[in-house]
């Protein structure tokens, strides 16, 4: 099952203000969804997502099938159960991973062979495969699979007609997907995924195609593959706000705070990206006034925050009051820089709940804005914020 | 500063029970306390530490002396400010450390010079110097620097004559430990440390030697140091019960659940390990019912917690009530075995907390049967409870 209403719209843009009915809960979009690879969202505990205020997570369908797999996966009764998670989730289909085993797998009309790359075993996806595992592990939200077309393969980028034929049986999967997605009788929601590479044309017949198959939600895919940054910017000004307007819209595997501001302006509902996660256990941390290199010396005895404005456990303990306001209770720079460099688990830990908790409320900040009917003025503000410097 | 009260003691053992005030807090004894090497108790959050009912964690004052150094903890006003921990801190001497960097260090009389692990750096610890870190760090419990006696070299068991010399050097460099610590006027509690090797009659006059200086508590160092467990078991039933009634005794480095246990009823008042840290990490966990390894695969598809009489966060989940208790709020064998397998930084985390709440809870017990006069039944229950098997 899957509700949209769209509460509220901004004048100045394509954004909107909605919520998202799920079978595990309801959604405030705009929003961010953390990714959690192999049913965790690396280095976070479930009970910090909560506290962060996450609605929805993501898991992925390839690598939870190969492991733990779909025995133990359907003895939980899905994936929310085996991961203690009790709010929405959304599976991708399982075609990127796929696509990203290169030369350890084959893609025919029917489907893709490949080996295991945990034990060697010769599997095949099809699109009515990933909809009987996606159905195992009962995600609120269930990807088509499609063919994710390639910005480049070694250097050769992807042609109009490459485009064009990987785009039609993307289109063809979809119809699929959703045959075997009824035929299952799985009680959750399909999203369509629009293709076409770097072309308008193709996205719009891509588009226009699945629209016939009227599914509850659709998705922009085939970005953030490689492409340069205004290559995605492009194709993310024009498919999302041409999509159903009643329906959610996910743009898929997008991007860093200025792209989410962007995409909410360019009427996006839903994001995810790995961005927030693994940057932080690189050391790399998203504040209010521009990004922060905790590697840097100049940390070393700084007793800062990362981010004085920030609620976050890292930024704020236990107390939750920010450092802006006179809390004093969050970890300095001085100790994530120490953790950092001795290599603790403790450091990854803090700068994850931190970047989360930055994007989170980044879309909380950006709801706000859209329900006062200021995301003109919001926009504005976040620029000059972020490039202050921090 | 430091008090001891004892509040009671057990008529078939040397077990006693107490608190002990100290700068930052009382602490309930018999305790165990967390390690925390380089200013974190590796993987767990302060706040973790305290929901498990943590008292009083350890610093390895050598560790923080490379990493971050003396500049950065000087301005936070020491450790506690730096890793966000306000209850009471014991730091060890450093000695331990210097002493296992094997050939890259020199022990004199004066003390001992080396290189710096980290940069190379030529660098000198002695008691004084031992006694300057400790002050800055602010530890509520200081420990002497003395010479860790080894039970062997390359091969060659430590002889009786060895054993002599390093234990007489160890009580000269208590008398210089607490002449400096008095002459910085360090507020805090400084501790002695009987040595001796695994010759009792030299623990004896090591011991007799140490009173002579009077200090607020006492340790017994230079076991769990490779020594066979008879020979530690040996010594803890030697030395502990032969220290001043009216003061805490410490037994370092140890051990086991069972040596614990053995250790109260030797009269030892505080313990600690980084086994049940260094345990979660590799998959070994502990329970009521015996150690139980995370990498087997009978555990693959296993719906129970790690325990379920536990209410830690990984067994009972937030609403802390244990499986047998009929909460099903904590995360299954089954996920922590997959998450180990995928090397998840969430599987340390859940792992780390349920061994240390192990730790911690065991001694709630072993207080709550010493103040309900019962610790001998305690003891054989938990004997044959730990026998049963998981
Ligand atoms: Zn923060
Ligand atoms: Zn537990």
């Amino acid at each position: 099952m899957l509700q949209f209403e769209l509460l509220a719209t901004d004048s100045s843009s394509h954004a909107r203000r909605g919520t998202l009915t799920l079978n595990h809960g309801q959604v405030q979009t705009p929003i961010f969804m953390p990714v959690g690879t192999y049913g965790t969202v690396k280095g976070v505990m479930p009970r910090s997502l909560e506290e962060m205020g996450a609605q929805i997570i993501l898991g992925n369908t390839f690598h939870l099938w190969m492991r733990p797999g779909l025995d133990v996966m359907g003895g939980f009764g899905g994936l929310h159960g085996f991961e203690q998670w009790h709010k929405p989730i959304l599976t991708d289909s399982g075609g990127f991973q796929v696509w990203s085993l290169g030369d350890m797998r084959k893609i025919t009309e029917e489907g893709v062979h490949f080996a295991s790359p945990v034990n060697g075993d010769k599997l095949f996806m099809s699109p009515e495969v990933s909809m009987q595992i996606q159905t195992v592990l009962n995600s609120d939200i269930v990807m088509q699979l499609d063919e994710c077309t390639p910005y480049e393969t070694k250097g050769h980028i992807t042609t109009e007609d490459e485009a064009r034929r990987s785009m039609e049986m993307s289109i063809r999967w979809a119809r699929r997907s959703k045959a075997e997605f009824e035929r299952l009788g799985n009680p959750n929601a399909l999203f369509g995924i629009v293709q076409g590479g770097m072309f308008e044309h193709l996205r719009e017949e891509s588009l226009q195609q699945l629209l016939e198959l009227d599914f509850p939600g659709y998705a922009v895919g085939g970005v953030s593959v490689g492409e340069p940054k205004d290559e995605m910017r492009r194709i993310m000004a024009h498919t999302p706000h041409r999509l159903p307007r009643h329906k959610p819209r996910y743009l898929m595997g997008v991007g860093t705070p200025e792209d989410l501001v962007e995409g909410v302006a360019c009427g996006v509902d839903m994001f995810d990206c790995v961005m927030p996660t693994r940057n932080a256990r690189n050391g790399t941390v998203f504040t209010r006034y521009g990004d922060l290199k905790l590697r840097n010396a100049r940390h070393k005895s700084d007793h800062q925050p990362l981010d004085a404005t920030c609620t976050c456990h890292a930024c704020a303990g236990t107390s939750g009051v920010a450092w802006a306001d006179g809390g004093r209770g969050g970890f300095s720079r001085a100790y994530l820089h120490h953790l950092d460099r001795c290599g603790e688990m403790l450091g990854p830990m803090l700068t994850t709940i931190h970047n989360l908790h930055y994007y989170l409320n980044l879309m909380r900040e950006i709801r706000a804005a859209l329900d006062a009917g200021r995301f003109g003025e919001f926009r504005q503000r976040f620029a000059s914020d972020r490039a202050r410097g921090v």
